[in-house]
């Protein structure tokens, strides 16, 4: 992971209004890796205190999509085609981490799988597991 | 469904702050049913235009939520225990509409589903559909 | 769907060795849809007596997949890139009929459905739902 | 791992008619693991000459649930909820092999996941993952 790459994971997760708004944020990328975070605020919970299942989903997504396009040649782009997500553990605390990777690449599907941990009080618990399958799309289509 | 039972999916929609945050709102209720909307904004897209992915899930899994806890009995409460998404077709307009509905009803587990509709220039495009599992889950545990 | 189509999904079915070994047959098949049955055998079931969930996995995926085929144009053909199955109730009786359908066709991508119930003293229950996604090859890939 | 383990698990294989039919054989367990084997034949497979999917998913789901079986205390026993199985690649050799382990153990829900390698010329290639979510029953229920 370079910094140029690393200023280029950060230009593209701002110029997504939704992960901008959320603020979601790169803090690591590798060849069909990424890794983000998220400072938890108040508006990101459910009623009962709990990380919103939507934030989560979210946050493994655009990782997880972040990662396969460090594999993407060209001028294509990766877009999800299905996403997976097992809800493990309720989710609080002060901040989430999702680590994303690159199962499987090829020229029109990438298999993606990403963890989320959550840190409360200084300790890391896993929260949640996506599996996700990208398509890799071309700017004419 | 009657006035009474919208005006409860009304608090709990309002009570949940990622909830009220992104504008959702249920619009009709029933046993074993919920259909809410999103009236989008640029806030909710990715940076290609499209509303993220992330946002239709949050949509269709709340909405999914909602409508198995019209089923549950005594003070029991559902949380998702894991979520599909196809993202069928690009979400571009002016608003998203959502119906869910359970499609077996355990004292455990719930089997929902979820079809999310993009309204736009007044046609209405079917571009995602979830599928859930919802755990019941008691006050005490 | 003409006599031919379903003579031609016949043989497919047959040509398949492990779905020729398990017994499915095709019993209609339309533009975008397939319906199949699978009498069932002890050897099918679980320790517990009922169907194992790879049985009802392997019915469901199959048909999915001839649904999908039925709307390739030229020479490509569908593989499973991706399956869940959520297995609504225990399966017990004397046959599976599987009815699936095609919610949205692509150029590389067919997103499917399929419904499996199991009949049983006369009464059909649904006892798992399909979501596959099915990719468009080419015999050169 | 003791020898005493592997025989319980391979008696539980074998009691269950559709894995002794396949041929799937458990090889390993350890509390919250399970690994399987199974030789493929020329019934086990696709029209295309690659293993069928529902053959996948059968070891994949099994060997998994024998994972999960490790860690339930008492009389209960895992039925799987729901599954998704990604097929990365397709799958061709003399031999399949299945290591499955549990993400997160609960009294009502246990998170499972399974890799599934295929043995061909001596090398060895990731061809599916799983990820399958399992209830725990009660003899009673």
């Amino acid at each position: 992971m370079s910094t140029t790459d690393l200023d280029t994971a950060r230009r593209i997760f701002a110029a997504a209004p939704f992960i901008a708004d959320l603020g979601i944020e790169p803090v690591a990328v590798a060849p069909g890796e990424c890794e983000s975070t998220l400072v938890l605020q108040p508006r990101h919970l459910q009623h009962t205190g709990q990380v919103h299942a939507g934030v989560v989903t979210t946050l493994a997504d655009h990782t997880a999509g972040a990662a396969a396009q460090t594999l993407v040649r060209g001028e294509g782009f990766v877009v999800t085609a299905e996403l997976k997500l097992s809800l493990l553990r309720p989710a609080r605390g002060e901040r989430l981490i999702c680590r994303a990777s690159v199962l499987k690449s090829g020229r029109q599907l990438m298999f993606t799988e990403a963890e989320v941990h959550c840190l409360r009080h200084g300790e890391s618990h896993l929260v949640a597991k996506l599996s996700a399958t990208m398509a890799v799309a071309t700017p004419k289509e």
